[in-house]
């Protein structure tokens, strides 16, 4: 059955008391995973591996092996288990998600949704594995319960953006919370009067805000969304009450306090539900280089610049670097002096400098021994930035470099769409080399080919268990 | 040492950049138990008191058993154990802690602060317990943690409400995470700025919306704020990062999202940390009656109007009850039809009549049968309320009943402030017969009568464990 028919199954149950937590519910509860196209199974299948990879890379990850001890004797203490992604670790359900989250988040290299402001797949993902583990679910399963618990995250998305982003709220804390419980949900088979119980407990559960970015306390928040849209989904499975029109609620609801605005055009983003599917409308994004995607636009400027150059640059030959970009993306990324991972992450200076030098840009560039190095800040020096000119071709995402050697030799680069997004998608070599590069980081090659398989053909696979056996070291 | 000396000690140490969250942290880590008063000591003993006996009464309730219901294999299968008030259980530190703060309010019978909107203990208390078991933590010490808690919990309120409750938050989830955090801070001995991260990271945990009002995700929100409480302070002993300035932080920050209005009185407000104590001022109340507080003078007046005949009214006897209370008590306290547990127990009109006809007003009469009984429904159709004339005397808290039988006699009372307030504070004996009559549904006789005494002489208690093991059955 189509889409179309979902909806007008739909339809045909409504009430005159419709409202939108009830709608929503039902679109979940009808939706089947023949419902859904090809080409959104496909980019899910892609976001899927995408976030394994970045999940895996993070297991030697500061947050996370923070959160890892302060957790250790209840996780190594308890039953019954469910495995933390990459890692020899187990612990129950929420524990397991938790991790999971911070792992999925921690290098802030995980996917992107432009109506989210935030990663769609991080939370939904690692509230997933850990349930679909103890059901042995399948490959389309886990397809099924990702792709659905993605429609309804994205589309309060659109119900509360930009209002929620703008206010302070982390969205892919808030929204991650429901989207994980849904997902959670699909993959429990609830029906939608439990559904709306689900989300009614999951919006009590959100929290997350934006004073805690550049701290580990961010990836923690799509720890704790992961867990707790477990927790929801279970409660409400035990017969747990909340309230059913949770979203709409005028005072004291979902949508009333986390947007801050009190108009919400619920019923035009509920007719888009599954129509068109946002994993691929618009297109879910993917991260080339683990740092801040504000900075990527001048980071392939600077990669363009240094072939011209004949890709052999050392920081003592740079006699100026003047990028021009976008002003919201020079905001938080304007640091001409960085001297921490995470400040050169999110240094425009730094990123730029580095791809230009290295014609790389990988974990290695953000070791702050290599950030601090001392010829690297002192060609930080000739490194400026600039609010790009009005009639810049592309997106606001595009920027342009203009490196001048001390040899007096002058190259300029312009990018109007970085790699990554919809209008510059990584070919499927590029992302699955990013998965093996991140994936080497926690398990050995011979895994990583079996994985990157595996991922690679998700909707054929009996249990997903499969994949865990072979990226649990 | 007095708090006069805390303060100057806190101003000398004090810098230029001193923010909110510093000085807060500054005053928790320099409070010790010599500087608080003997009258604020001997009122939390009560306000602890009043807790374990709530919470005690709870473990027959209905959210309790769901919520138990749904962690079931994880709470028994978990290591290392702490135990649950007044139950046979244990779990980790977190579910620990989950499961008391839901019992502690899983009656909505738990002590209420007039500032705060909510009830200052049951956070607080929850998180407390299983950290102190495991520490072996003395009396003295728990009652310092809770002190110093709920005085963090009650400024936050002051700074934040009105408008953060008017906004539709649910502020013993939002307010009590951040208390639960810094007690449980103390019991661990941080210092501020391991205090200034447990309560960055508590600010990103903060969560509970009042559109789950009248649901069981009502007393999950105070069990998820004493786990939070316990997380946070646990991450950020493991060196875990937040922001340290999260509550003043301008974008994102805790008050910034958490009122929802731009000024906030932080100076004024930190300037009375523990100067006077919101223990006692304005003195944390307790509830006589297992329902609404806004329903507490009509059940009053209606004791009184019941005195006055001679104590021996049936539900037929009943011609006309007409209520008269002030609005603000009306609003979400008329409920002439109520069907449930829950509706009883926000209705004045069934209140009032149970009050009349009962002489008492305990679980029983909020028993669904006794609710929906045929005589006292139909008795109902006679009981009316009325907003209250602009000359009434006392607070707004006061009510009145007039009450005419069917044999003509009319009798009428009026009652300025409840029993439990203030200004018509519940006796001693009063409150251990409260402890009592709850206590005794978890637990013996000979075990009620070992626990009140214990938990009245609270700061004599070498180890507080000593308490657990006469409450747990």
């Amino acid at each position: 059955m189509g889409v179309g028919a979902v909806i007008r199954r739909m339809s045909e149950s409504a009430t005159a008391s419709t409202g939108a937590t009830k709608r929503l519910c039902e679109f979940v509860a009808a939706v089947s995973y023949d419902d859904i196209p090809e080409d959104v199974i496909d980019h899910a299948t892609l976001m899927i591996r995408d976030t394994f990879g970045v999940s895996l890379a993070a297991t030697v990850s500061d947050p996370f092996e923070h959160v890892y001890a302060a957790k250790r004797a209840e996780i190594e203490g308890s039953e019954p288990h469910a495995r933390v992604l990459g890692t020899p670790l187990a612990g129950v359900l929420g524990d397991a998600a938790l991790l999971n989250g911070m792992l999925a988040h921690a290098l802030d290299f995980d996917d992107v949704h432009p109506d989210m402001g935030g990663h769609p797949s991080s939370p939904i993902l690692s509230a997933l594995l850990p349930v679909a583990e103890r059901r042995s679910a399948s490959g389309e399963e886990l397809l099924h319960a990702f792709i659905v618990g993605t429609e309804v995250e994205i589309t309060l998305a659109n119900v509360l953006n930009p209002g929620h982003y703008e206010r302070g709220w982390h969205p892919t804390a808030i929204l991650g919370t429901l989207g994980a419980a849904v997902a959670v949900g699909v993959l429990l088979e609830q029906g939608s009067e439990t559904l709306r119980r689900t989300v009614g407990i999951a919006a009590s559960q959100a929290s997350g805000i934006k004073a805690n970015f550049g701290t580990m306390t961010k990836s923690y928040h799509v720890g704790r969304a992961a867990a707790s849209g477990i927790e929801a989904a279970r409660l409400a499975d035990a017969g747990f009450t909340a309230n059913p029109d949770v979203l709409e609620e005028e005072f004291g609801g979902f949508c009333d306090l986390f947007e801050g605005t009190p108009e919400h055009d619920f019923d035009g983003h509920l007719d888009a539900l599954g129509d068109p599917w946002k994993v691929t409308t618009p297109r879910v994004g993917f991260k080339p280089y683990p740092c801040c995607g504000s900075t990527h636009g001048a980071i392939d400027a600077a990669m363009a610049a240094r072939e011209k150059l004949g890709g052999d640059v050392v920081p003592d030959d740079v006699a100026a670097v003047e990028i021009s970009a976008h002003s919201r993306r020079l905001g938080h990324t304007n640091r001409p002096v960085p001297q921490t991972r995470l400040d050169a992450k999110f240094s425009a200076q730094y990123c730029v400098l580095a791809a230009l030098v290295d014609g790389d840009l990988w974990f290695d560039q953000f070791d702050p021994k290599t950030v601090t190095a001392m010829n690297r800040q002192e060609a930080l020096k000739h490194v400026t930035v600039h609010e790009r000119p009005d009639d810049f071709a592309g997106d606001e995402w595009g920027a342009a470099v203009r490196v001048t050697l001390v040899d007096g030799t002058t190259v300029s680069a312009r990018v109007p769409s970085p790699t990554g997004t919809a209008d510059n998608p990584m070919s499927d070599t590029a992302l699955v080399q990013k998965y093996r590069r991140c994936a080497s980081r926690a398990i050995n090659n011979e895994c990583v080919e079996k994985s990157v398989n595996l991922l690679t053909t998700l909707n054929d696979l009996d249990d997903v268990t499969t994949i865990l056996d072979v990226v649990t070291p």
